[in-house]
Order: C-alpha cells, then sequence, then structure tokens
C-alpha cells in the first residue's frame, strides 16, 4: 500500500442554498479543488463521491455520473458511496485505497447534499433512513430521538449534564464565528441552548445540527508524486473504517459509538500514534451528545468524562485539544459533504490557512466522521507533509 | 496489482417477493455465498453492495451497515456504491479493486433492490432518477422514452426493425426457462411482443425489462489464495468502468453507449483478449434495444448490425455468442443486484455448473453493466482459474 496525500481542497459556504443546485454545489466545490491542487480536470484518474439521499431530496441518484459529468471529466469512473451521514467520510477512504493500491495516482474525493428542496419534517424523514427503517423510523424514533436515548444514558451512568451538552454548541458557535463557510455567525450562551425548546428530551433545537446544504472536494495524490510536485500537502496516514448494528437496540452500550472505537483503533495503529498525539480534530457533532461521546470514543478523555471535559474548556480552540475549529456539524451539516469537510479543514488547518481559527503548531489532525446513530464510522488522521 | 477471484456465489430468485423484505434476501444471497466459498463469515473482512434506490422503495439509506448488520459481520467496513443500474457492477467493482490492491484477502460483494414496495409509477419515478432529473424526468421522460430515443435513431440510421428488437425478448425468456431464478418461466413469440402495448413507441411492454426484487452476492478472493483453498473459482482478467453525459442530449451519439465501449476497451485491454475470444455474455438489456447496442458496442457485431445478428440466431444458445443465458435483465431487473447477478451466471457457466442452459466449452465471460441510459458502464472479463 502506497502514502497517499491530500493537494488540493474545495468547498463551498455551508447555509440554505435556495439559489444553487446540487450541480451548481458541486461544480463550485470540485473546480476550487483542481484550482487549489495545481492540476488541471484531464491529471484525474477517478472519482469517489459520497451522497446520503439525494433520491429523497432531489429525485436525483446516479451522483457518481452527474459529478464526472458536471465537472466535464468524462469518461473518467465515478463512483457514488452512501454510508448516511459518514457518505463523505466513506468517499475519502474509497478515494483514499484507490490510490494506496496502486489503482490510480490522482482521485478527486467530494461530498455533496442539497437538503432544502423538501420540508424540514420531509427531511428529517429521509435523514431516518439512516437508522433502522423498520425498527426506528417507522416507530416514529427519528434521529433526534436516538441521540436522545444515548443522552440519557450518558446522563443517567456518569451524570452528564444538559448543560454541559449545551457548551459543545455553544463552543461550535464561537468557533463557527471565525470561518466564512459556517452555517451561522452568531455566538449563543447556555442560557439560549437550555430555552431553545425540546425536541427530543433532554435534546433542545440548539443541541441538533441543522439543515445545511452544501458540498466539499479534496484531490488526493500517491504521496512521492506530490512531494515531485512540490505543493503544499498533507498525508493521510491512517484510516480505518467500521460498522455496527443499524438499530440502536443492537448495540452493546448506548453511551458509546463502537464503530468510532474501532476505527480510531486502526487508523491510530496505521499512524502508529495515540490521542495525546492529535492537536486538531474535526468531531461528528450532529447532536450535542456526539460530540461528547466522540471525544470520549476517540480516547481524548475517559468514558463519562467528556461533559467534566468541556466544562473545563479542554476542547476550546488552542486548548488541550482542539475541537472542531470550523464549528463543526452544529454550524453546517450537508450530511453527504460533511465528512469530506472535515477533511478540508484539517488539510488548511496542518498547513496554516486557517485564518482566524487557526490552532496554533498544528501538527497532526484527525477527521471523525459517523453514519446514522453509529452504524459507520469513519475516522483519517494526517499530518503536513 | 494482484489477480483477484469469485470463490463463491449466492441468488435469490427473482420476482415479486411480497413476503420478504430486502434484509431477508440480502441475508439469502449473502449467506448462500459464503457458504458455496467454503469460508465462514469472520473470514470476510470487508463488504462492497450495490444498491440503488432504497431510500425511495423502502426508505432505508445506510445499506452498507445494514448488509454487515443482517449478514452478522460487524465490525468490517461495508461500503454501499450507487450507480443506478449499474451499482452491482461498480459494487464489483471496488471490490475488486479492494483485493487487487491488497487492502484485502477476502471481500463480500453483494446487490439487492426490492421494488415492490410501491407502485408500479412510483417505481418509475424512482428509476427515473438514474437520468437527468432536471432535463430528462421533470419533463416526462422516463425510462422507456429515453430509450425509445435510442431504438428510433437506430431504426432510422440502420434499418433496425421492431421484429428484430422482438426477438430480443423472445430469446430472452426462451433461456429464462432453463433458468430456476428467473422472473418468468413462459415462452413468448414476435407476434405477442409486437401487440403487447406501446410503452414508449417503438418500445412495448414486453421490451421492458421488468420490476424486481431480488438480491445476489459473489465472494472475492485474492488468486494464489484461493488456489492454495483448492476450490473451484474464477478468476478476473479485466475489469473497467467508464462514465458519459448523465442526459442522453449530452451524448456524442444515440445509436452507441460510449461509455460500454470505453469500459470494455479498458476491460479487454487487461485480459488481453478481445470480443471474438468470449463464449459467453451476460449484458445489459434492461430495453431490447439494449440488447441490441450492447452485442455491438462489445464488439461481437459491428454498428448497426445487432438486429439482423438477433435474427440470423447468432446470439442465442450455444451459437456464434451466447447472450444471456440467465434470460438477462429481461427476466428479472433489481436494479442494484443485477450487475452481480450477472457476475454470478458467469461463474456458474465458466464452471459447468448451469445447468439445461449450460453454455458448451464456455471458457471466458463477460458481465456488462449500463447505468441509466448510459452514463455509468462497467464490463468485467472472468475465466475458469
Amino acid at each position: 500500500m502506497r502514502s497517499v496525500s491530500i493537494i488540493g481542497v474545495g468547498c463551498t459556504s455551508f447555509g440554505e442554498h435556495w439559489q444553487k443546485s446540487l450541480r451548481e454545489l458541486v461544480a463550485e466545490a470540485g473546480i476550487q479543488a483542481v484550482l487549489t491542487s495545481g492540476l488541471v480536470g484531464k491529471d484525474i484518474e477517478a472519482i469517489y463521491g459520497g451522497c446520503m439521499a439525494s433520491g429523497r431530496f432531489i429525485a436525483q441518484e446516479h451522483i457518481g455520473a452527474l459529478l464526472a459529468d458536471q465537472l466535464g471529466l468524462n469518461p473518467i469512473p465515478s463512483t457514488r458511496v452512501e454510508a448516511a451521514c459518514a457518505s463523505g467520510g466513506v468517499a475519502l477512504r474509497s478515494g483514499f485505497l484507490s490510490v494506496a493500491s496502486g489503482a490510480y495516482d490522482i482521485v478527486a474525493v467530494g461530498g455533496v447534499e442539497k437538503m432544502t428542496e423538501v420540508s424540514t419534517s420531509e427531511a428529517a424523514i429521509a435523514l431516518g433512513g439512516a437508522g433502522d427503517q423498520e425498527t426506528e423510523l417507522f416507530h416514529g424514533a427519528s434521529f433526534p430521538a436516538l441521540y436522545a436515548l444515548m443522552a440519557r444514558k450518558h446522563m443517567h451512568d456518569f451524570g452528564t449534564t444538559e448543560e454541559q451538552m449545551a457548551l459543545c454548541s455553544v463552543q461550535a458557535h464561537k468557533n463557527g464565528m471565525l470561518n466564512p463557510n459556517s452555517q451561522f455567525h452568531k455566538e449563543i450562551s447556555v442560557e439560549e441552548v437550555m430555552h431553545s425548546g425540546y425536541v427530543a428530551s433532554p435534546l433542545k433545537l440548539l443541541d441538533c445540527s441543522p439543515i445545511t446544504d452544501g458540498a466539499a472536494a479534496v484531490i488526493l495524490c500517491e504521496t512521492e508524486k506530490a512531494r515531485k510536485m512540490g505543493i503544499p500537502a498533507v498525508e493521510i496516514i491512517g484510516a480505518g473504517q467500521a460498522s455496527d448494528s443499524l438499530a440502536l437496540s443492537g448495540r452493546k452500550s448506548l453511551t458509546e459509538v463502537a464503530a468510532t472505537k474501532k476505527a480510531a483503533e486502526i487508523a491510530y495503529k496505521q499512524a502508529n500514534l495515540g490521542p495525546k498525539d492529535i492537536d486538531v480534530v474535526e468531531l461528528h457533532d450532529c447532536f450535542s451528545i456526539a460530540n461528547i461521546m466522540a471525544i470520549e470514543d476517540l480516547g481524548f478523555f475517559k468514558k463519562g468524562e467528556g461533559g467534566k471535559a468541556l466544562e473545563q474548556g479542554k476542547t476550546a480552540l488552542n486548548s488541550e485539544i482542539s475541537v472542531n475549529p470550523s464549528g463543526g456539524l452544529k454550524c453546517g451539516h450537508p450530511v453527504g459533504a460533511t465528512g469530506v469537510k472535515q477533511a478540508v479543514e484539517i488539510f488548511e488547518q496542518l498547513l496554516g490557512k486557517a485564518g482566524k481559527r487557526q490552532v496554533k503548531d498544528a501538527k497532526i489532525g484527525l477527521a471523525h466522521n459517523v453514519g446514522g446513530s453509529g452504524a459507520t464510522a469513519v475516522v483519517h488522521i494526517m499530518r503536513r507533509l
């Protein structure tokens, strides 16, 4: 297996893009990624694209072909992968494997979702397809409800509080203020989160990530080739993917995401690093409780101590571990794009290009993407080349 | 890149499975594939699954996780790929690349679609997502209409007749009679096709593949390891995938599928073989005209001479080139499963296990899977190990 690096990135702003279609978002992020890599379209040998539910959001499947078509890259192979909210991360790992394998030298990886063409309730139902339709959504257990169950158990077992969870959102919005692509540019307080109205108790509106349109893209290149090109690059030194029960009822524990632990274990081992080596992390905070579980499952804090770590400011920008400098999913979660956008952020952080939200001396970064309530998890570890 | 072989296959019967859910179909095909390989579940290192539109058919996405879960294979990585009706073929190629690369030694590839949970008109609209939603389906151009345009142009340019197209379906049903898994076990005549009522002129009901439930699976293994296991196996000696314009309006020609030609060119080159070397082919006959275009685009007959070849019986079982001994898509097209089922059929043909539909002395086989009206095509060439 060969070494693989990211040599170019692109990302649209995240938000409600009433005036842009999915293919316009794809073009914007894709062309930006190609331009920053210094390559031209014909250098790209294959495409992997993550998209969760375009069939239900815009009645369009066959997103692989759409990507190649829209970017003027026919007839190269273009493959859509879908793993619910981990679609982007799985696309990244698929692209990574295809270059690591020697199948290709240069590959484009994209992620996209156009979610605002349907009503919020229709979107919630479409997103429910990430869980177990037969035993969960059909009976009314939509995603806030599933994560609420995890939150309740975490509160019960470890004394985690709603205020601690609220701090995840407060911190996300604070970081999002510094990110031009964030869906929100507005600081919020713990009090505002606490009074934002229950969606599924104990989760309130401001504990939840929003409905978002957006796209992100990265260009992957075999590392030796990237080195010869002499452009700023970030090497992917670990990539893990794992699966778990589709339904929450099949899990061994409600307070951890076992697939995250497994994917992280694989990635850490490949990278020959541990949680203490990570300077910056973009993790999957679809709900505030997901943030707390992730900082525990990724090994930054002991199980049950995530809430306290938040309280102590240990995950703020330029603290013990800088969590979600981009603002995370709380500041925009176009599901299929999220995993790729995380890689874009880590790329910019490691190259010192993250502007006002730059993590000082960030040398090693980690991206963590989860599908459903934890049935798929993907972890990538990266360092500046 | 290492050599890759198929060492086990499984397939459900194709039809209207009112009594079976998607996950039951998956389990049936998957377990059968594992059993025929002589392996056990824990030998499998990763899963690739093809599924087109489960979100719209059964409100379930995240099919990768569902596959791992349903087959009891957590926590291995499991990835759904979607490329419309080529989802199965792209899943096969993704699995092939993952073993060829050295990432894994043993991988399961599955394909599934459960289409009968919605009405036929809802299914037609969901399938329309394989084309260009904005410029085609939205304006009423569903798939029979798109293929009807190709048929009209083929008739105009080459004098292809409706009777010649009808022969594709007649031959498919004849072969399907010999396949226990076929959706139909009923011979039909050219006259019956001609009087079956226009769906989109010149295509009639019996020119079209049906709505089908079904699943198929294969187990891939690195070839040297397969050899050591000493079990009957089929080596994949060429694998090509190509993309083209999503919309028919973007194509250079309406009478050929350029992506098929490109994918075949790659696969033939890898295999160091040509059309004349192929003994048996499972090709993508979603509509009768697609059969005629495919035998031309794959190089078996010159462009424009496909219709005549049908008339002369050159594509019948044990003729010049045995086309679709399984009955092809005309005898069942569960879209995400089709590309994998084609590989199952070629496996059985090359190992002499195809029963009454066995192609005599079949040494080299080809599987050809198309997405949409030709925006994705995948070609695999195989030989007995």
